[in-house]
């Protein structure tokens, strides 16, 4: 862990998510590069290129949080090979092309914290490409930590459905109870300013 | 579950764990179709078209058991892309289409048990690739077993590495003890012959 003031890019920084990390990371005193489709800084996790184009933009950073990825929900029946290869492509392979082309420009005992989600381990209906998706981040992650060189750490942040999106996904989520992204925020601060590595934080359920 | 003699459709018949599966299912007195890149049946998992094949050959089935999938071994630094999306074409969406294209022609009631590995949960260097497609495979199985239709159930095995590969596995999984293919088959059997879905049976650790 680097004490102090820390230079973060946030990836995925115009959602609900990533605007709640960099609101949480500049609480902190942190600088925070917000980087997106749409932000300051360019990226497309879907076009690994991208990566590259951003870390050459932004040069050395402290840490690297990642709040983006999409996949699409559908019911199974409806499911064909190109959802689970877009789902895969985008949120899971993104953030994996993310860590292994960001990680040379990731300082010694710096750190990447990846977005994964509640149905890894609580599926819902026409949660099929996502529940895969989020397990395979969150074993990546376990995974990649015990190879990371330079004292790196890597953690993930699992949020159940936000606030901010509830009018859009309450009725794929019976039964559960929305967190503000802000909480989830929170955990990006506990992965980024703490020391554990390997980890999936659980927030809001 | 139908009760009595299944036919049952064993995919990767031709490795350890295949033959293990078929030996313990041929002593259920189960009715068992090897399929395999050598066997009787052809398929290759990488080659979706294969397994309309291999479906239209065999017709309808009362359990589908694969033991089938490989992924890279290399340390992270030496991962490219190409091997992340390599292990998540054989192993994890070879069995995620085996599903997909298979379900049609599985009886009501009828099972899919799909083959995962300890490094989901227990990672081991040079293991990243399979962490993430294991880990991947057992969250699929949690979240297709809640939208399988006319009660058909879907489980993953997860064994740590077989005694039967040990002379090749053992420089990987320091510490690790090996087990038995035919523990293994035996989850299978658990998994065909019982009730439960959306399961991982944990296999020697």
């Amino acid at each position: 862990m680097r004490k102090g003031r820390m230079k973060v890019l946030v990836v995925g920084a115009s959602g609900a998510l990533g605007r709640a990390v960099t609101a949480a990371l500049n609480e902190r005193g942190h600088d925070v590069l917000e980087a997106s489709r749409s932000s300051k800084h360019f990226v497309d996790l879907t076009k690994p290129s991208t990566i590259d184009e951003l870390f050459k933009a932004v040069g050395t950073v402290d840490a690297v949080a990642s709040a983006a990825g999409v996949t699409p929900f559908l019911p199974f029946a409806e499911l064909t090979e190109e959802h689970f290869q877009a789902g895969i492509n985008d949120k899971l392979l993104g953030q994996v092309e993310l860590v292994r082309r960001g990680l040379p420009h990731v300082r010694d005992r710096g750190s990447f914290t990846l977005v994964s989600g509640v149905v890894a381990t609580d599926p819902i209906i026409t949660g099929v490409v996502a529940s895969l998706v989020n397990g395979g981040l969150d074993a990546f992650v376990r995974a990649a930590a015990i190879e990371m060189p330079r004292g790196v750490r890597i953690n993930a942040v699992s949020p159940t459905a936000l606030e901010e999106a509830w009018d859009v996904y309450a009725p794929y989520f019976p039964g559960h109870r929305p967190v503000p992204a802000a909480e989830a925020g929170r955990a990006y601060v506990k992965s980024i300013d703490g020391a554990q590595t390997g980890q999936t934080y659980r927030v809001g359920y």
